[in-house]
Formats: structure tokens, sequence, C-alpha cells
């Protein structure tokens, strides 16, 4: 996946094996081709405004859905919701948070913020598998995406 | 389903047939044991904010998710998302637009008010039953709603 003006779901997430087993999931379901994975809230922000190294996108070409963890590195998943919820340039892409928190405020507060689903990682494996399949097929193939 | 404080699904649809259908298919996957019905768009909102006939209702107890119509008698759909999502006592349950409208400007005006969902009603009959079950299966048991 190189060509980032084709990116459908971008994929928030520190940790690797989480990421690795993601991307499993959503290839076995020929989800996973336009993927892009970044590893903390900062590039998840460059990426979605186009700043620093993706200088080079467009901000209209959005992905379908954004993935989103919330314990982050050096920025957060909550201030990247924040961020992206209250920029009309970015506020209308669909964002999921996929999180092992299950705390009533991390709840309430993305749903404040505006996340348009929660899902918590389920702890057996091939339960997390079949959450990341079903939620990669709900985005991308059941859902009608907004044209930015 | 006579016990509106146990709703988990409310439904909004005018159309007889697409009503029957849905909850047809959500019965299938035993989705269908908490829906509310109700067919237009100042009956949902009198529901959701429990007032006239619903007053005995605590808004607090708002569904797991709402599906959501667009042209609607009375109150048409958008103007029911803008009233939910306008006020903090219901702005944060889920609203999946379920519509046969294509059009550009109600999927970007749906996002823009906040709709967490926007899906487009199959013509096809299977595909009209598909679609909704895995909208049910989706919010009811995978997406982690709110605690109002």
């Amino acid at each position: 996946m190189n060509n980032h003006t084709e990116v459908e779901i971008l994929l928030v997430e520190d940790n690797p094996n989480d990421a690795e087993l993601a991307l499993r999931a959503l290839k076995k379901n020929h989800l996973a081709n336009h993927l892009f994975h970044v590893a903390d809230g900062e590039e998840a922000l460059d990426f979605l405004f186009a700043r620093g190294a993706f200088s080079h996108r467009q901000i209209e070409n959005g992905p379908k859905v954004v993935i989103l963890d919330l314990k982050l590195p050096k920025v957060d998943g909550l201030e990247v919701l924040r961020a992206m919820k209250a920029d009309p340039r970015t506020s209308i892409i669909p964002v999921v948070v996929l999180t092992s928190s299950k705390e009533e405020k991390d709840i309430v507060e993305s749903y404040r913020l505006g996340v348009n689903s929660y899902i918590v990682k389920p702890v057996d494996f091939d339960k997390f598998i079949i959450a990341v399949r079903d939620l990669g097929m709900y985005w991308l193939l059941l859902n009608q995406p907004p044209t930015l």
C-alpha cells in the first residue's frame, strides 16, 4: 500500500500484534488492499490533515473509515478524535474506536466527541479476528461513506 | 414489545413493507425482541424525548440504536437527526440512516448532523434482508453503546 491517495482504512494502532492480527483479518476478506497503518496519534493526524511526511496527500481524499486505538504514543486517541471531529474538513470521516478500554469515561467521552462507533477489543484471539472482519465489512461494504 | 423501557432498536420507518421486512430480518437472528417501530418523525421524537404518548418513559433509557428513514411524514428524518444530535440527552445515541436516497446532499448533510452510519436500502429483496441483519448484528452485538 504505497499510494496514499487510495487509502480506504486508516488503522491507528501502536500494538504491533494487534495491528498484524487486524491486517490478517481484513486480508482474508480482501479488505486490506487499501489499508494504511500508523502507530501513533501524531502520525495519524499528519496523515489525515496532509501534513509532514504526508504533505503530498489531499485532505479531501480521506479514508472510508479510521480504526482508532485509544492508548497511543505522542497524541492519544481521544485527542486524535477531538481534532478530527472539530475540523469541518475531517469531521465527517467515520471513526471507529477499537480499544481494550471498557471504561465508562472512555466510552461516553468518545461518543460526546462524535465517534461513529466504539468497539471493545475481544480478548479471545478468534473473537478478535471476527470482530475486525465484521467491522471492516460493515464500514467498507455496507456503510455509505461521505464524499468529502 | 410493550415495555418501552427495554427498547434496544427504535425503527423509524413509514413504509409498512420495509418495516415488516426489517422486523423479519432481525427476528431471524433473535434481534427483534426489543424493537419498537414508529411510522413518522414526530412519534420518533416523542419516543426519544419521552413526550406525549411516551411521557412514562425515561429519556436516559435510550435505545442502543435508532434506524432512521429519511423521507418521513410530519417531521422528516434529517430533522429528527438534527434534534437528537443537538440535545446532550440524546446526542450520544447511535443513529443509522437507512434510506433509499443516494443523493449526495442527503449523505453529506446526515454526516454533518452527526449520523453514526448511513446505509442505502438495497433494492433487491434478499440484499435488503441481509443488510438489515448485518446492521442489527453490528449495532446490537459488536458496537459498545454509550450509557446515557
